[in-house]
């Protein structure tokens, strides 16, 4: 079967690292799915403002270039553990389909038709979507599951301290990540699993700016925030 | 991007009409899913038996020949109201691909490799799969939502009489549904939504048996079941 993008995403995720990996309910990071326009009639979306939630199947395109192995080394449990592909979630799989369960915020009318404003996705920008369904409870919402290794898995938060200080300001070229943006990326802890030197300092690009941080026990200390210099980036926000 | 099946679905549907419409918890509805050769090694699997519930994304192919609209009727609204598609789960969409959470029952050592074994799907004989993921909790079971149209219609059950005394005798070359099957594709009332005619009889298709009923008000009434005559039907079963 051949799939055809329907829509794109767009956001402030220009990079993979820090990209949110787990839903986050009342998310303040947003994203945009803006339609193509063969798929860009209003009449396409009639109803869907009663749904609090839609799945969205995207494609994993920056992984597009790795070939599948039956076997992958989750994040999570390390990188040294492997596991069978078709019990993880990973990019790198035979298709490469990603599936996402976001809220619907709203719906905004705009000059690229009706732009699906969701919450919390965990797609970079520019990613290509095949399919936007409805979340419906009865057959999508399962109360009592195993869910495999995630279950053996912690997941804890950091604080994060400095941030305030690092803001940016606005300018006419640049409209700032929020604080609560920031916060909501930096909590969940974006450092790789199997990197905890307190040493190191670490880079994440949100939005066209680029955070440095280094992480003492439980505490993420923000050191700067600046502008990417990179004009491809700093352009992506529309 | 370009689609390959992993795998095929292998079940008792060779027929739309009857496919279940929504997740039967503790279903006696079996789907065991057959891995094509290049997708057959053990290790692709390695931890899927942790988790209680698989997400399938899988081909309407069905429905192939069908062109896309921006607006569908879905049978849940009696087909009389059209809704946007992309406010639905019709199987008409630009990219027909279909999702379901699937429990999976068991993992079953066979000549054709490890095949899962899922419970209650509602996709026909020889749905091509293309992906097999896990049901995560925490991503995918969201408690509360608004449901849209979902939430407007009613599913009553019918009550299913006369069923026990036509089941059909096993026989060297038919292993018959059991009980539990039918009720279960019964009870939910397989009518089309649109045709309440109390004097009509129904045909339902399942496991190369063709089961005959009519209904009045809540109760459905069995008349007979008889192996279905056609070769490619009866020989589905593998």
């Amino acid at each position: 079967m051949q799939l055809i993008p329907i829509a794109y995403a767009r956001n402030g995720f220009s990079d993979k690292f820090g990209i949110p990996r787990q839903r986050v309910d009342g998310s303040h990071i947003e994203t945009r799915i803006v339609f193509c326009e063969a798929y860009r009639m209003p009449e396409a979306l009639r109803g869907i403002e009663g749904y609090s939630h839609l799945w969205l199947l995207w494609g994993f395109s920056a992984n597009r270039r790795k070939e599948w192995s039956p076997t992958v080394r989750p994040p999570r449990l390390g990188g040294n553990r492997r596991v069978g592909v078709f019990a993880t979630r990973s990019p790198i799989r035979p298709n490469p389909i990603g599936l996402t369960a976001v809220p619907l915020l709203r719906i905004e009318h705009t000059h690229d038709g009706d732009v699906l404003v969701v919450g919390g996705a965990d797609l970079l920008d520019g990613t290509p979507v095949y399919d936007i369904k409805p979340y419906i409870a009865y057959t999508d919402a399962i109360a009592d599951t195993k869910n495999g290794f995630v279950d053996e898995v912690d997941f804890p938060t950091l604080t994060v301290e400095g941030l305030k200080q690092h803001l940016l300001p606005p300018t006419t070229h640049h409209n700032p990540a929020k604080y609560e943006e920031w916060e909501e990326l930096l909590r969940q802890d974006p450092r790789p699993q199997y990197q905890h030197n307190p040493d190191r300092k670490y880079h994440i690009v949100y939005n066209g700016e680029e955070l440095t941080f280094h992480v003492e026990h439980n505490r993420l200390i923000v050191e700067k925030i600046t502008l990417q210099e990179l004009c491809f980036s700093s352009c992506k926000k529309n």
